[in-house]
C-alpha cells in the first residue's frame, strides 16, 4: 500500500478497526430511497470513507425502479471497494405477486450482483415456517440472507408516531424467538428494525436492545440507527465495535466517533478500545 | 432499446406511467437554493431517476448567480433526459427592474435554454391584467408560462408559521379566480402554491385542494408538495397521477409511491391503477 | 473573462461584491462530517457558487479517517478555485496526545496544503497562555491561526439544548477577553461558536454578537451561522457584509440572501448595499 493509499495523520493513534472483511464494528449505509444515489456520489462516498462501509442496503425497492445499466454501475462500484449490496426489505413487495415472482426475484438479484437479501417483515405477517423457508431458498440460489426483526407492525416507511401508536408493537420475546429461529435456519444476520424502539416514538425502549442482546450476543445482530442520537447511545452503551445500519449521510460522524476523534460532549474523548 | 435500458425487475408489474413527455403524473423538481447544485449531481439523479422527472424549476433566482457555463451545462444536461427547464418565481425580483428588465430577462431565459417561465406573485402584489400581460410576453417570445397561485401573501421562501400567520391568507377563492383568468389568457400549467396550505401552517388547509380540483380540474394543476407526507396525502386523496412539484432529494420516495411498490404503513400496498 | 465566465443576467443589479481574495462578507462553508464530502460533489459546489466561497473548513477531524490521496485531491480542488482550507478545531483531539502530536499535526497539515489552522477549545480547557503559545505556533510553521472562541463549554458536536443547559454558559466578557488576547498574539481571525448564543439553546443570546461587534468590530470576526435564520437574523441586523460559517449546504440560499435578490418575507427586496 502506497503512503498516498494510507489515511493522512497516521501519527494519530485512533482506535483500531479489523481489515475488510470485517466480523466486529460493521457498517451498513442506506442506499437511495430518502435520497437520491447515482455513481458519481457513491464514488464519493467510498472514495473518502470506502474503508468503513461493509455493506450498502437499498430501501424501498427504488432498484426496481432503476435502468439496469445504471444499477449495475452502483453495484460494480461498491463491489471494487469491497462493500457488500443488500436488497433490503423489498422481498415484502415481491411477496404480493406470489412464489413465482419469489423465486424470478432472487434469480435477478444474483445477476445483477447483490450479495445479501434481506428478509423482513415489517408490512406484511408471514407465518415463521415460511420465513425459515425464504431463508433456505435465499441460499439455494447462492446469496446470504439477512432476516429483519423488530416489534412494530407497519415498520419500514418513515411512519409517524401517532400512526404506528396507534398499531401497538410486539413484546420484544416474539422478536427474538423469531431471530432464534431464523438463525437455526440458517440466517446470516439479524438486523433489528428500529420502530417502535428508538424510531417514531415518543420514549425509545431501551428495554429492547438490552435483550436483543442478553439473548442472541453481538456478533449476528445489527442494530437500525440511522439517527446520529440512536448510534451514539449504542456506541455509549455497547461499545464502538457494535455492528450499525445508518443512513449514508452520516457515515463521517458515525466513523469519527467509532474511531474516538471527535463526538458530541458527553462522548468525546471517551470512546476507547483495548488491543495490545 | 436494449435491456440495459429497461428497469431492472421487469417482471414485477408496477403502475404504468406514460412515456414522457406525459399529460397526467408530472413530477417537477426544485433544483439549486435549499441546496447546491452541479452537473455530476443532476447526472446521477438523471441517470437513475429521469424517466420520471419531467421539469426541473430553479428557484429564488439562484441561476443568477451562476456562470453562464456552469448554468448551461445544467440546462442541457436536463435537455438530453427529456426534463424541462422552468425559471422558477424569480420574474417577482426582475419586476422591481422595471419593465426593460424583464424584456431582458426573457430574451436571456430563451437563450440560455429554458422551456418554462413561472409567473408568481407571491411577495409582490401585482393587478391580474398585468399578469395576463406577463403570461402572453412569455408566449410572445416563444416560451411556456407557468403561473404560480397561492393563498399566502409572503410565501416563496421559506417563512416561519408565526410570520406568515400574522400577514394572513387570502380566501381560495381569489387564486382560484386568479388561476381561470391566467389560464382564459393562455397559461400553460397552474402551480398551487403550498404555503398556507400544507407548509408553514399549523393545520392543513385540506379544503384549498378540494376546490381547486373541483373548479379547475387536475390536468393543468400542480400541486407544491415539497414534503414526503404532504405528497403521500395527494396521492391518497387524488391518486398517483396527480401533478407533483417536489424537492430533486424526493424523486426516489415518491416515484416508489406512484409506481406503487413501497410507502408508508396507510399506503403500502394501497396504490393503485387500472390501465386494461 | 470571456462572457461564459460571467455570471448570467449581467443586466440584473445585485449587490456589488469584491473579487477574492475578500475583506469584509467572507463565507466559510463546512466539510464532511454531518454529511460526506467527495471531489465530485465539492466540484459541483465550487464551479457553480465558488465564486462566493471564502474557505472550506473541516469539521471533527474528517481529514484524519481519509486516504491521503483523497484528502489532497479536496484541497487541491479547492485551491483552484481560490478557496482556503481549514483545519476546523481537530487541534482539541491532538492536544490530548502531547506537544509532539502537535507539532506533528501542524507540520502534516502545512504538508497537505492546509492554509488555515483553526484553535478551538469548545470541549478542553486549557490556559490562555497556552492558546497564545499555538497561535505563535502555527505561525511558525507558516500557516495562518484562526481562533474559534465561544460562551460554551462542551460546543463543537451537535449536543442537545438539555446537555449543554446543564454545563452552563460563561458570559460573554470571558471569550472577548480571550479574542483579544489571542488578536493581540497574532491571530488572523475569530470564529464566534454559535453553540450557546444561537444554537443547542431555547432562546438566542442576541445580546452577545452585539457585545462582540461593540469590542472586536466586524473585520476579524466570523460568525457560525448554520441554520438559515440565524445567518437571516445575522443579515438583518449586520448588513450583506457579515462574515458567516455556514453549512456547504447552505451557499445558495445564504448568497442569494447577500446578493439581494431573494430570501424570507421579511429580507426579500431589502438587502441593499450602496458603492457608489
Amino acid at each position: 500500500m502506497s503512503d498516498e493509499d494510507e489515511r493522512a495523520f497516521q501519527f494519530l493513534r485512533i482506535n483500531q478497526r479489523q481489515a475488510k472483511p470485517r466480523t466486529r464494528g460493521l457498517t451498513e449505509i442506506r442506499g437511495p430511497y430518502y435520497t437520491p444515489m447515482g455513481r458519481r456520489y457513491l464514488a464519493d462516498v467510498l472514495e473518502t470513507m470506502g474503508a468503513y462501509i461493509d455493506a450498502l442496503k437499498f430501501a424501498g425497492g427504488a432498484f426496481a425502479l432503476m435502468r439496469r445499466a445504471a444499477l449495475k454501475e452502483l453495484i460494480d462500484l461498491a463491489h471494487t471497494h469491497t462493500v457488500a449490496i443488500s436488497t433490503g426489505g423489498f422481498i415484502e413487495h415481491v411477496l404480493t405477486h406470489g412464489p413465482a415472482a419469489v423465486d424470478a426475484y432472487l434469480n435477478e438479484c444474483r445477476e445483477l450482483g447483490f450479495d445479501v437479501v434481506e428478509l423482513s417483515r415489517g408490512f406484511i405477517t408471514l407465518p415463521l415456517e415460511d420465513w425459515e423457508s425464504l431463508v433456505r431458498k435465499v441460499h439455494d440460489v447462492g446469496l446470504k440472507a439477512k432476516v429483519e426483526v423488530g416489534i412494530q407492525f407497519g415498520a419500514g416507511g418513515a411512519s409517524t408516531p401517532d400512526a404506528l401508536a396507534a398499531i401497538g408493537t410486539a413484546d420484544p420475546s416474539l422478536m427474538i424467538h423469531q431471530a432464534k429461529r431464523l438463525i437455526a435456519a440458517g440466517a446470516d444476520q439479524i438486523m433489528i428494525e428500529s420502530e417502535g424502539i428508538t424510531e417514531s416514538v415518543r420514549t425509545w425502549r431501551s428495554d429492547v436492545p438490552a435483550r436483543v442482546v442478553d439473548q442472541l450476543g453481538l456478533e449476528k445482530v445489527m442494530f437500525e440507527a440511522a439517527e446520529p442520537a440512536v448510534f451514539g447511545w449504542y456506541i455509549r452503551n455497547y461499545g464502538p465495535e457494535v455492528n450499525l445500519f445508518i443512513d449514508h449521510s452520516q457515515i463521517v460522524q458515525l466513523e469519527c466517533l467509532r474511531s474516538g476523534i471527535w463526538g458530541t460532549n458527553e462522548l468525546w474523548g471517551r470512546v476507547q478500545t483495548y488491543k495490545p
